[in-house]
Parts: C-alpha cells; sequence; structure tokens
C-alpha cells in the first residue's frame, strides 16, 4: 500500500508532552479544589444512547451532536424504508419518523434513526443528570459530584473551538440551599487563584431576576423571558444596538426596549445595583426573590471572610456596603446564560487580562433537569471550568510553573557494550531511589547522547568509558552549567535528591 | 415530554467515585513508572480519519471500528448513488468504491465511504505511528513516549470485555536497541509490584524465534509463518488438540505439526529451554538470532540486579543459570501474539492469581510500524497495561489500599441558620489550611446530616447549636468511636491534619 500523509480531522488536536504535562496541572489543581469541597468524582461513557442526548440541546444541539453508525449491516432498516417503503418492526417507535417514501427524498434528520443509535457526549450535565437517575439509589443526596472528561460538538472549528474540549464540572444535585452556591462561587475563586490567573471577574445574575426585568418590561407577556434571554445572551457578540435590534424585530416595543437598557445599564457597586433594583421590582414577587438569593449569596461570602477575632460578635454582622467582597464577585443584570434549564443563579468567569477576554468557566441552578429522565423534582445548582480556554489563557499570561513537566533527572551515556553493563546496575540503583534516570540506549556517539539529554532537557549525564569502570569513580556533567565532578553513584543520588 | 427510562449503551460503563478514585490508582501508580523510566505523556483525539484507521487491524478489527457519521447532508454521496449510479467527484479518490449501482444492492462496507470519514481510536498504537509521523520535526528520537487513553471496539460485550476501556501505553521509536526491551520488562515489574499483583507471569517470545520454528517444521513454505503465528495465539482457548486440528486443516503435515508441538512443549527453566532450541535451530539463522535477543535480555535483567558490591568485577559476570532470574519472567515458545505488526520479542502478562488468569498486559517490537505514513524504517518496541482487566484483577484479590479514596474529613452540622452564619468563617479556616471539609448545606435534622456523614465515610462532624455559639467551645464528633469532646476549632484543625 502507498503511504498516506497522514493528518487529524479538523477541530481536533494532539497534545505532546509539555502540553500533556501544562493540561494536566490545570486539572490537578481543580481537581484538588474539587475534593476539598467535599466533591466526589464520577466517569460516565463516551458515548450515550441519542435518546438521552437528543432535545436536550435545542435544534442546533441536535445537529452538532457527532453520531455513531451502527454496528453491522447498518443499512438494513435504510433499504427497507427505501425498497418497500415499510418500517421495519422491530426498531424503537419513540425513533422512528413515519416516513414511508423512497431513500432519495429522505432528509438527513428522518434517515438517522435508521442507522445511528449512539452519539458522544456533548456536555457533562445531560450525562450527569442521566447518572442520577440511574444510580438514586446507591446515591446519598446532597449528591456533591465532580466530572473531567472530553465532550464532543460539530461546531465549525475556529480560533480557541475545538471539536474535541475538556470540561470540568462541579455540581450539586438534592438541595436547594444557596450554601451550594456559595461552595461554587469558592471554588471558581480558589481554583484560578491556585493557577494564578488573578485576573478575572466572576458575574452573578438569577434567572429569577430576568424575569422580573421580563415582568417589568413588559409584564403581560410571558414569551418575552426566554426571547429576552437568548439576545441578552449575545450583548457581548453584538452590543447594545444589535440587542435593541433583535429585540425590536421581536416586537419588543420601543418603550419596552428602553426599560430593558435602563436595567441593565444600573451602575455602581453589587449592593447599589441591588438596592436600585428593588425599587423597580416592587410589583415582581419573583424578582424580589431573585434579589433577596444574591443578597444573601453576598452575605455568605461577607461572612465566611470573616476574621476569627470577629467570631464571638459574628451572629449580629450585617450585609455592609463598606466592606469590600472578598472575591472578584460582579453583579450583572444583563448576564443570561443561553440554556434553557436555568432557573435561579448563574454565573460566568471571565479573563480580564490578556487578549482573549474568554470565557473561563460558568454555571447556574436547573430545578428539574432529571425530570427528564424521571426523577422529578430535584434542584440542583454546577458550575464548569473549560479546560481549552483556561489553557489559552494560562499560555498567553505565562502563567505556568516551570517545573510543570517532570523530566528525567539524569542519562547515563556510555563509550560501549561495556560501559553499558558496567552501567546498568547504577541505572537501577538511582531509579530504587525513585529517580526519574535513564541510559541512552546503544553506544552511540557522545555528542548524540548529550544531543539527546538537551533536547529532553535532562540536567545531568553521567558518562561511563574505560576510566571510569576502572577508576569506579563517574564523571557527572552537570548540562546546564557545563561543569563537571568526579563523583560516586551514592554522592549522585543525594545530589538528585536535592536538586 | 413523557420522562424517558435512562441507560446507557451496551459495553459501556458509568464509574462511581469509589470506582472512579480506584481506576486514578492504577493510573497514578503505571504513571509514576512510565516518568522514573523517562517516558513522556502525549494524548491523540478521540477520532482519527478512517484512513489512518482502516486497513491497519485486519478485516475483522475494520469491522468493529466505531464509525462517525459525517456532519451536514451526510446522506448526499449516498444519493447520489443511488439515483444516479454516480460517484461523486468531489470525494477523496482513494476511499470511493467503483460502485455505480443501487443501493439496495450496496453493502455496508462499500456504503461507508460515503457517510463516514472518522471513527474512533482502536488502540493507541496506530495514532502513536501516526503523531510520530506527523510530529517527526519536533521530536527527539529515541522518542520514549507513554499516552493513557481510552479506546473503543464494537465487539459482543462480555464478562470483562467492554466496548469502551482504557489501554496505558509505553513505547519506544527510533532506537533498536534491546535496552528498550528490557527498560519496558523492569516497567512491567516495577508496575505490577507497586499495585501488589506478585502473582505474575511475563511471558517472553520473538517473533524471529516463530519465524525459526516455522523453518524448523516446513522450511519450504514461508505462509507458514502467519497461519502458525494466528494459529498458536489461540492456543489457550483451544488446546493443542485444537490447534493441532486448525494446522491439519490447513494442509500442514502430521509431521510438521509434530515437530511444532515437540519445540512449543521443551520443558525446563529460560536456559534450559534456549539451549535445547538452539540445537534444533542450527540452520535457522533468523532462530539463532531470536535465541540470541533473548538471551541478551535475559542476561541484561541480571546485570541490572548485580549489588554494588559486585560491581567493581562486574565486567565478566556471565549469564549464570544458577542465578534465579530477578523478575517472574517466563520463555514461552508458544506465546505468538496476533497482531501482524510484530517483528521481534514479543510479550504478555497474565495474573496468575485468583480466578481470573487475565492477560493484563502484552507488547512485542515492531520495526516498520511507521512506514505506512511514510516514514519508514523507524524500529520501535511497546508495551501495554490493560486498565480494566488489572482493575477487575486487584478488585478480586482485595490490593486496593484502603485510603485509596479521598474523603472529606469533617462536616459542620447547624442546628439552624444563625448556626451556619457562625459556622461559615469556621469551614473557611479549616479549608484554609487544605483540609477537605463540608457544611452540610442547610438546617436539616442533625439525624439526617450525620447519616449523610456516615454514608460519605466522613470520620468527624462538628455540631453547632446555641450551646457552642454562647460557648466558643465546639462538639467534634468521631463518627467511627461515637465519642465526642469540646474543642476549640484551632485543635480541630490540629487533629484533623494528623489524622
Amino acid at each position: 500500500m502507498a503511504a498516506q500523509k497522514p493528518s487529524i480531522p479538523k477541530g481536533t488536536r494532539d497534545f505532546g508532552p509539555e502540553q500533556v504535562a501544562k493540561r494536566k496541572y490545570i486539572l490537578n489543581t481543580i481537581e484538588k479544589v474539587f475534593i476539598k469541597y467535599g466533591f466526589m468524582p464520577i466517569e460516565t461513557p463516551t458515548m450515550e444512547n441519542l435518546s438521552t442526548l437528543q432535545g436536550k440541546y435545542g435544534d442546533e444541539g441536535d445537529q452538532l451532536l457527532f453520531k455513531i453508525i451502527n454496528s453491522g449491516d447498518y443499512l438494513k432498516e435504510l433499504k427497507e424504508v427505501n425498497d418497500k417503503g415499510l418500517v421495519h418492526e422491530e426498531m424503537d417507535k419513540t425513533f422512528l419518523p413515519s416516513y414511508t417514501g423512497k431513500l432519495s427524498d429522505l432528509d438527513p434528520k428522518s434517515a438517522l434513526p435508521f442507522i445511528s443509535e449512539k452519539g458522544l457526549r456533548y456536555d457533562l450535565t445531560v450525562p450527569f443528570a442521566r447518572y442520577v437517575v440511574m444510580h438514586q439509589n446507591e446515591i446519598t443526596f446532597p449528591f456533591k459530584r465532580y466530572q473531567m472528561q472530553p465532550v464532543w460538538r460539530a461546531d465549525r472549528p475556529q480560533k480557541g473551538r475545538y471539536r474535541e474540549f475538556w470540561q470540568c464540572d462541579a455540581d450539586v444535585v438534592g438541595s436547594d440551599s444557596l450554601l451550594n452556591e456559595l461552595d461554587l462561587i469558592q471554588i471558581y475563586d480558589e481554583a484560578f487563584r491556585e493557577l494564578k490567573i488573578e485576573n478575572y471577574e466572576l458575574k452573578i445574575n438569577s434567572r429569577k431576576i430576568l424575569e422580573g426585568i421580563s415582568q417589568y418590561v413588559g409584564a403581560s407577556k410571558q414569551e418575552y423571558l426566554s426571547l429576552l434571554t437568548v439576545t441578552l445572551d449575545k450583548l457581548d457578540k453584538i452590543g447594545e444596538d444589535g440587542v435593541a435590534k433583535e429585540l425590536s424585530d421581536a416586537l419588543f416595543l420601543e418603550d419596552e426596549i428602553q426599560k430593558l437598557f435602563e436595567i441593565i445599564n444600573i451602575k455602581g457597586d453589587n449592593l447599589t445595583k441591588l438596592l436600585a433594583l428593588k425599587e423597580k421590582f416592587i410589583s415582581s414577587q419573583v424578582g424580589l426573590k431573585g434579589i433577596e438569593e444574591l443578597e444573601f449569596i453576598l452575605k455568605a461570602l461577607l461572612d465566611s471572610a470573616r476574621s476569627d477575632s470577629q467570631l464571638s460578635n459574628s451572629l449580629t454582622h450585617q450585609f455592609n456596603n463598606s466592606t469590600n467582597q472578598p472575591i472578584n464577585i460582579k453583579i450583572d443584570f444583563s448576564l443570561a446564560r443561553g440554556l434553557s434549564y436555568y432557573t435561579g443563579c448563574i454565573f460566568e468567569v471571565v479573563s480580564t487580562e490578556g487578549s482573549l477576554k474568554s470565557s473561563i468557566g460558568g454555571g447556574g441552578r436547573y430545578d428539574n433537569l432529571t425530570g427528564i429522565f424521571g426523577l422529578p423534582n430535584v434542584s440542583g445548582v454546577g458550575i464548569s471550568f473549560g479546560l481549552d480556554r483556561i489553557y489559552d489563557v494560562m499560555e498567553e499570561l505565562n502563567l505556568f510553573p516551570e517545573s510543570v513537566q517532570s523530566t528525567t533527572k539524569i542519562l547515563f551515556c556510555c563509550f560501549d557494550d561495556k560501559a553499558i553493563n558496567f552501567a546498568l546496575p547504577l541505572l537501577k540503583k538511582v531509579r530504587d531511589e525513585g529517580i526519574a534516570s535513564e541510559i541512552y540506549p546503544g553506544a552511540a556517539k557522545i555528542k548524540k547522547q548529550l544531543d539527546y539529554a538537551n533536547n529532553k532537557k535532562i540536567p545531568f549525564a553521567c558518562i561511563i568509558g574505560d576510566n571510569e569502570m576502572q577508576s569506579g569513580k563517574l564523571v557527572l556533567k552537570d548540562l546546564n552549567s557545563g561543569t563537571q565532578q568526579e563523583i560516586q553513584i551514592d554522592e549522585i543520588i543525594k545530589l538528585l535528591e536535592n536538586s
């Protein structure tokens, strides 16, 4: 067979040693914080049944699912449709369109159930909801789980957007306490501080406030809320004029749009904003509830940060505007989060330094995610970290520690096979002390061996020839400084252990 | 929408917190050994182009690939074949069958190129070869890489065999030195010892010896070698009689089959076996080369294990049958490893304790894996650990350490909202010391809160009510012993840090 010029599917990536090390550094840092806050890991399969995935992410999401062709004679069903105009009896009825025409008239969406039953994981939230329902009898509620796995979307690939990317999610289900929102906000803060991403902004809002806004700007029209949510979600992309135009096209009235901007342009610190909104929401129960919830969260953040000395009289501690928020949280009434399942607080984290200004995390509360799988009335709240975005931000801002990549500490370089024989037990001795070490495989020219060490950033080389074998003294070369010394193996071990 | 009863695709699994912790324990243990031996991580995409995967795993492998439906109007090409009997011009010619008939006559294999261009990773070796070719200019050779990722096969699911499972591979490419084989054998030994899987057997053989056997039993017939390899690979499953029958059906002569069993039934220790075989291989150059290579590896293993005191006169150290091999390595002339790309040493590791007797690892040397992607003459050797099999063995033999799962160390249980407010800074203080801790989200009944702690195996609970808030003394309950004490927060931190 002729040699193929190899490539990988667009939107996917290979990761070399340095990239893997950096990605693991991010994952491990976030994971440690999850564990510290009492979250436990789960993992779900890469493939889910399409019945689990479809209809959960909107029409666009359904389009973006990667679908797997059924094993075996996957064309059988399709041919029967084509040849006989029949729908195969044995197929899952919930899947089957009632199509009875010819294949050539069949659209891809209608044909799909005949040739595919499985798709790749699109996010971690729906598989989690599926997991909770399937394992409800083994789970202790409130269930605090984290999950760090790749997801796949058939999006058009572009800078910073991939078809395979990782999410790191933490969710609590089975508790409607706002203490969970508090935990998740603190997790964001702690994880980003650990990663040295100190210039970020955690935006917070509530779907209840958005509902209040919807009532305030056009109380009688219930369909306004989802229109408002979807349109506001584009504010960053299309600007205020764009939002105004889209809403106008959707038949919002001029004064309704004006009232909307009146609210989202309320300036000031978090408390000022909440107080200003409270006045407008006098007649919106749900809007006031949203404000109350954000107040609780802000106050609880302050309470958590109380110092020891305040402990004794802390009970009368009040939400106090003069105290700075301990973390960089910012109420943003225009924050909408497109996903339809959110019902309470919503979050988004944006990196504010560098050129990327990326959204590096987001989440919110949902009240009925497991309902669709048969477990109603389970409230939950969750956040997601976007590994790939975080990586890009850290790379641009040079935030990775130098030592992130584990390297071999010493390379044994041998002049000939006798020297290799001599070196083998030395190598074993160093490895037995847990020190990463290698012998160059074969008696290549020493220059070639040292080039190998330099390319791999190995700091030390131990060069073995006749002299060393006769004297028993080894030559240790420091590849950074270029200096070398005669030394015993035990001293080498000590030196490497302390380096 | 009516609630769906959720399920997952057959052959796939959900992993709960304990399983994830145990799996990570295995992965981390193996990874540490890889790093200690100078291997560096890479990761490749879940999806590969079908052109990369197809034709690499034999016909059966092609059948077992999971294939992804093309995005967009994936039926377009298929319809054109159907309607016009035409092959679409723009499609990759290397993919297209010259089919011009009707869809109903089309077999699934021929239709495939029209609707799918991508498949899921089937193993880590072919993607690695593809990676090496694509990144050859960034790579320092010899390239020692490890890779720990899931793979997918549309096999019939059965006990211990899954459709999604993990492989952990270490390979060296760009070096034909047998020191690499030595490294890989030592990695196996060290990783399994770290995992406490002490009852395993590392079987070793060489494709060169198999070629020698083929020459010995029927020298003139070149096609015997692959037949022999494929058939011997089934020895464990179908027994000697089965092998004899299959070979006989394949027109091997009676005395040829007898000569084969004469060899694979050679008894004795490793040296005895090699010496006995040497006599038979007098006229097989390649067979003798295979023996010589195994001798080198066995000797190098002994050399590595030489103690310090032997260092000075080690140059004359000889391969000595009276010395026990330092690791449990066993030459097995019937070991064949089905994969066609092996050309030199081959390995297989089998757990010998418990009911499973699983193959928990395997590998070998290949001389031209990258050739198919356009980089010829690069020799490599690699091994694979089967995470899922190792997990099953360790679970059966109860080999996981008790502490494998990270748990929350303390739960703050509050009688009411005032107590929660009081507890928040205490919780923060404990967390600031890096101690995993939680507050029960909400003032539920204390019994419910303690049940939660017990289910999550949280060892301590700090219960806060009016008394505690007034006195400032906290009540710490040891949930294992049931005892409790009055204590200050700083003492709690000290206690948890030392527990």
